[in-house]
């Protein structure tokens, strides 16, 4: 959605905000660390992983944690670190327990031996459902500035 | 101003950077997403829009708002995805509801079908204004890095 | 230590990842401009600077000052603007008064008039110390990524 059409919506308030710088940098790290069961643990049971680079949605714990699983395979035979950074979180209230964040990710790479860089850059878009004092994502999609 | 002359101010408390950290979100997903009016609104009525790289500064929010136009104008016919990410949010009080905050700015662009990368790093120091618990750009100063 | 271990401590709350963040924008800013005596005032008198690149870690503030002051001249003599971008925060509690911060770090440099790049992406492990509302480096172990 466009960001006009998410900010008719209500932002979010300091605590919940934090919460949700928090709960992004833990589950970024978790990725980049290929710690594929706890990053899809930070979905809901029922979670769908959306890209406009992808055939098709990603959905449930399983197939979040094996989709993980298969891309951190890959970086490490090919020696590759790579490092998810979100930032310019706009945090906006649906109604009940919910989250709707409209944010960028930035993917930086390493090869080992070799010069850092931006691989991508791309928008994200969640769902988040309360668990707590934490959040899990329930809906993301994430689109890439490449692809048309 | 260098950071040693900006720091002797007292900083900002936690809710009063929450908020700025909201503001810039928002502020920055508008220009990126080529929303020219509603950026221009960040601004003060009076707001001035100074850059090391622009021969003079732009003034009120009618001048702010076209030159945002032309930009994306430019962006969008030459397939290019720009992002705008402020950090590193250095925040402090001056006088009455007023804050000077200096952050660095980095412009990420991606041309569609191509690769993503770093366009431009830079300096960027405010004087925002208090509007209700939001805020509002009274003065822009960006440095870009490259120029001496 | 991996992000699994880390996170097996308690998430710092709100006021204090907030803290946590205007300390790493303050001291980044004072790094970043060559102020290497504030920089090195930003950890405690026997600080710890560690990093895989280096053959051993640099000890006290007047160790870590003469490191900063070195790197700033360099720099200078080159013409580079260096910024280091610090995000991604995940904070834990330790016992006490001490906070254990994972992150990453970005260094972006541009040289005058030219390109700004992506220099190197590595990952940042702090141990602060409180000191009244604001903390103090105790121990940092920078690894860059590209080293094994």
């Amino acid at each position: 959605m466009s960001q006009s059409a998410h900010i008719a919506r209500a932002a979010a308030d300091s605590e919940t905000y934090f919460q949700v710088q928090r709960f992004y940098a833990r589950q970024m790290q978790l990725l980049d660390d290929g710690a594929a069961e706890e990053w899809a643990d930070t979905f809901t049971a029922d979670g769908v992983f959306a890209a406009n680079a992808a055939p098709a949605p990603v959905k449930g714990r399983e197939n979040i944690a094996a989709a993980a699983r298969s891309t951190t395979e890959r970086l490490q035979a090919d020696g590759i670190v790579r490092r998810h950074w979100l930032g310019m979180l706009d945090v906006r209230r649906e109604a009940g327990d919910l989250l709707s964040v409209r944010s960028y990710a930035l993917i930086v790479e390493t090869p080992k031996g070799g010069q850092a860089g931006v691989r991508m850059s791309t928008l994200c878009e969640d769902v988040l459902v309360r668990e707590g004092d934490d959040w899990l994502v329930r809906e993301r999609k994430v689109s890439r500035d490449d692809l048309g």
